[in-house]
């Protein structure tokens, strides 16, 4: 806790927390996490996407790589622990076995990711993207607000988008990923419940819908001849928060509403909106949009407007290692706690490694209702201390069963 | 028609017909409509408000006076029927009775009002206002989009402000106003009808509506556990629009609708709308705004959100002169058409002069299913004409009743 308030001195905002890829507080961070690593006993290391990695080396140099870690950019007026929780139980959890000088029968790479947000350019995973070997050189193209290129930010910070290729682990030299995240949802807050144990991240599908309809005068064009595309938009919003609401993982939002150059007197010739729907698998989420694709077309030819559904981003869900999670579930058992399994409905750096290696992640319980990417995200003291000795059983079962 | 045309030749905008107060296009329309009253006879004047006005004198000096007027000013990218219809029927009715040198017992004042629109700054009906003696010198420091005040804008287009007080007119010196304007709506169009009479000009309250619910992360709150501001909003515009169709002159718009600060994957914690209720009378209206704000209370406790209102505007519904609407009615009959009476949802010139005079108002046909502010308004020549003609027949039966 006292280590995430230090991290979260550095902000590039006055007011509140913020720490987006390359900010002079990014880079004070960076240093200050490869400190705390090198203190530790870690041979650290900053990669070539800024990424901080600190390695517990096992016996053998020959070993696999289990990799513990999450990212340390933040939202803009952020919490505290979004990411950066997780690097923090990675780097405790090295720590106790390297002053226990416990070896393990593969490397423990502790990796802070410099980027996972998206907030500067747009591009999220940046930096768990390069360790999984999924970094695109066209990325490097991409602006920041004030016009700066990605490639340009990184050789102004001294980096070498030369080198990124190298830093994609391979199949072979990897033994697992394990992440620790906040919930950042209020799952196992209602459950009462500290720790949680992800099943599957949900890819989201997403779409942007224009609804054209007829404009008009509001005072002069009778209900029964209106053709409003705000109406047809209420509508379509409706139906998607009762739809979503009829299978446990399922959820979908309409988080962009707008008409555009609407005026108090005019009658909506035009509305924009977004459809984010996310589940814990693909069949329950395809089948949902399946379901909304139909009402649209009822909508539209009900009320005489024309409704086109533009599909911007389609994930799919990445399921989690069946072992891992059952090394998590006993773990949390061992702790005297009832394992909880269910789907993550946001997406973290885990997913980037996905058909690389097996991946599992552990949730920690959010105060204040669950709330996240916000100052008021809180957590306990004592729900974190839970959080690093299930890590701690797991990595030691696993270096048995290794 | 072709007055019309030339009329709309003046524009500020390179393209489509934008003519805003005191704007360079503004001037030489008032320029052109001030000429076109030279010719037809009559006694021309461009008062401290850019009104123009061109008199047929009664035989007596001291006669009282029939108004029939409009206004010049237009919508961005508008119509060239919107107001200038009415200043031109006018026109030719006062040309013909010159032309027959047939004196009346009432001075006849065609008045092209120069502001109705409110575009320019944001205040309407500048120029009936100050003819009807509701002109507030604080207009005077309301600002267009370039910060520049009414009263500068006055200043260098030679206008006196310090005029504007004596351009009242007396309740004892007018014995009317009639106004004839296109109906904006597709009521007369779907009767078959070239003109129609205005029982009632509806009065407008108009909301704005702020809903406050809870923001969260659009993949990690269960459906069930959420404060969507936007699914409330979605609710109380299909209410609007349920509740407005429930009486034949009731119509309710919103026609504002936003999530500020929206993004695609969070839950709306804000949702800002417009509500707009008009009818042909009050206690209609009024029922069904009562009903609205009843719904919204209903919404909030029941998906635990915030629902504040503020009423931001209300007009008085404006009732016609059943005198001068009987004449009107007579007119068109002799005309040999059935004579429809209908309110008008838009707001006319025709209100200002509520309770100082009788007023009453011709609409005209509109076309392309009864566009109008847009580049589609379209009128014919047969359906002016027949407007022209019931005016004369109205204004020579006023004279004989007088």
């Amino acid at each position: 806790m006292e280590l995430a308030d230090r991290l979260a001195r550095w902000s590039e905002s006055p007011e509140g927390l913020t720490c987006t890829y390359l900010s002079p507080a990014h880079r004070t961070v960076a240093a200050e996490i490869r400190d705390l690593m090198h203190q530790a006993g870690l041979v650290t290391e900053v990669d070539a996407v800024a990424n901080v990695i600190g390695r517990y080396p096992a016996r053998e140099e020959s070993a696999r790589t289990l990799i513990v870690a999450s990212h340390y950019d933040t939202v803009r007026n952020a919490g505290k622990y979004d990411g950066r929780l997780g690097i923090l139980i990675a780097l405790v959890l090295a720590e106790h076995l390297k002053r226990l000088n416990r070896k393990l029968p593969f490397h423990l790479d502790v990796i802070a990711f410099s980027e996972e947000e998206g907030v500067r350019f747009s591009s999220s995973f940046i930096g768990s993207r390069a360790v999984a070997g999924r970094f695109d050189a066209r990325l490097l193209e991409c602006r920041d607000a004030e016009g700066v290129s990605l490639a340009a930010a990184m050789a102004e910070a001294g980096l070498d988008p030369a080198k990124i290729p190298a830093l994609a682990r391979r199949r072979e030299d990897l033994l697992g990923y394990l992440e620790v995240h906040i919930e950042q949802g209020p799952v196992l807050l209602e459950a009462g419940l500290p720790v949680g144990i992800v099943s599957a991240i949900a890819g989201s599908v997403r779409s942007m819908i224009t609804i054209t309809g007829t404009a008009g005068h509001a005072g002069t064009v009778p209900m029964a001849r209106r053709h409003d595309a705000a109406a047809a938009a209420a509508e379509l919003v409706l139906y998607v928060e009762k739809r979503c609401a009829q299978a446990p993982t399922l959820v979908g939002t309409v988080g962009q509403l707008a008409i555009p150059d609407g005026a108090i007197n005019i009658i909506p010739g035009r509305c924009v909106l977004s459809v984010d729907v996310r589940a814990g698998d693909d069949v329950t989420r395809d089948a949902a949009i399946s379901d909304i694709n139909a009402e649209m077309a009822r909508i539209a030819a009900r009320r005489g407007v024309k409704i086109e559904s533009r599909e911007v981003q389609r994930t799919a869900t990445v399921p989690c290692s069946p072992r891992l999670q059952s090394l998590l579930s006993d773990a949390v058992t061992r702790a005297g706690l009832s394992p909880r399994e269910f789907p993550s409905g946001a997406g973290h750096d885990a997913m980037m490694f996905d058909a690389l290696t097996d991946i599992a992640m552990l949730f920690v319980r959010c105060g204040n209702g669950g709330v996240s990417h916000s100052p008021r995200e809180i957590i306990t003291a004592e729900d974190a201390d839970i959080a690093a000795r299930v890590m701690l059983d797991t990595v030691l079962r696993l270096a048995e069963t290794s």
